[in-house]
């Protein structure tokens, strides 16, 4: 069984690679990480690490999409050096369903390449680690945008793709207690949204994951910015 | 009123540039054209000249997508050196709905770096020149596809994106009629399949192209392979 995975060297995608190479068995995985121009770039490095760590990953493709950075330029503090990642107590509350963090139409423009490769190595399936957020949210990592997605994707009439996000209904608990299992080493991924030598521990993403660890009862490995 | 246009430089982008200028009355026009690697170039500069003929057009910008070809290699005869682009009658009728000259996934690629350009610049439309064809197809020139699509983009939580495609019931001959009307010249766009000097006259786009302009009585100004 052969299939894509997007992986961006987070929690989330670098939990979901061991979990389809370990627990659904895929022998033949193809790993896709796309440089978007972020900030974070050790999320990057991250990526690379993790495929070198499972046979099973036949190849990994690093994509530079800096062009999306000067696409979006103003609209992504992601992106766009002169707009600052907020704490995640700082964000406005009628902003957390599409916060400053979001980057416009990302996940779409990378699910889109992905299903471009599995298209052309005969894959039918990607696998995407979107996850559902507790307190802060992105329209495009929720299980109906993957549902839409797929129905455009099986329109094709030759190589129908589909793709899975087998955490988007779960809580980053629950994930992280299945990577944990799966013995994911999480001192090689990145959250941080912020572009720091430590990770911040106040950006959203921060938080997110200590909850998580905490949450699990776990110390998470990764070294925090003493606050 | 401001909206992205999908701009290949071919007959069908081409007048659909046109024709929401001067038809719909846009007065601020971003045109996105993306190279992915095609090896017919000369519409780049087809492009580039049409957008100097508008002065509603605001912006152009010509991404580098070449990686496209990179990962869809061996799939794709637009892409691929080592595949050649068949003439029309050479295409096997079970080809005819996928053929060679398909490449995965592009349109959905383009699109999605459209919308994330459209919400970066606050424009609420992307119009897209898909047309069906009559003899030849692909699923992502459908209306069908722009619909599901566009289901898809409706999730976004702040800026919903529409993407039109006013040309995707026409033939072709009707929609150069209506370039025609609008003073489109047509020398300036390009879109034969093959990389040539001259536009080769026997591959899909051009028989499509030269039945079009036969139906509407005009002569096509490009210059063609003799044969």
């Amino acid at each position: 069984m052969k299939t894509v995975v997007l992986l961006s060297g987070g929690m989330d995608s670098s939990t979901l690679l061991h979990y389809v190479a370990k627990k659904l068995g895929y022998g033949e995985v193809y790993a896709l990480t796309v440089d978007y121009g972020q900030k974070h770039r050790r999320e990057i490095e991250a990526a690379r690490w993790q495929c070198g760590q499972l046979p099973q990953v036949k190849d990994w493709r690093l994509l530079d999409l800096s062009l999306l950075g000067e696409l979006t330029r103003g609209a992504s503090a992601l992106t766009d050096a002169a707009i600052s990642v907020p704490a995640l107590n700082a964000v406005p509350e009628a902003e957390l369903d599409q916060p400053p963090t979001y980057v416009p139409n990302r996940n779409l423009i990378m699910l889109a390449l992905a299903a471009a490769w599995a298209e052309s190595r005969g894959c039918t399936d990607i696998f995407y680690g979107a996850q559902a957020h507790d307190q802060y949210g992105y329209w495009d990592c929720t299980a109906e945008f993957v549902e839409r997605l797929n129905a455009v994707l099986n329109l094709n009439r030759k190589h129908e793709i589909n793709i899975q996000a087998p955490f988007a209904g779960m809580r980053k608990v629950e994930e992280l207690a299945i990577g944990l299992e799966l013995g994911v080493d999480y001192a090689h991924t990145w959250s941080c949204y912020r572009g720091g030598a430590r990770a911040c521990g106040e950006c959203p993403a921060c938080i997110e994951r200590l909850e998580a660890f905490a949450a699990a009862d776990v110390v998470d490995p990764l070294e925090y910015e003493p606050r």
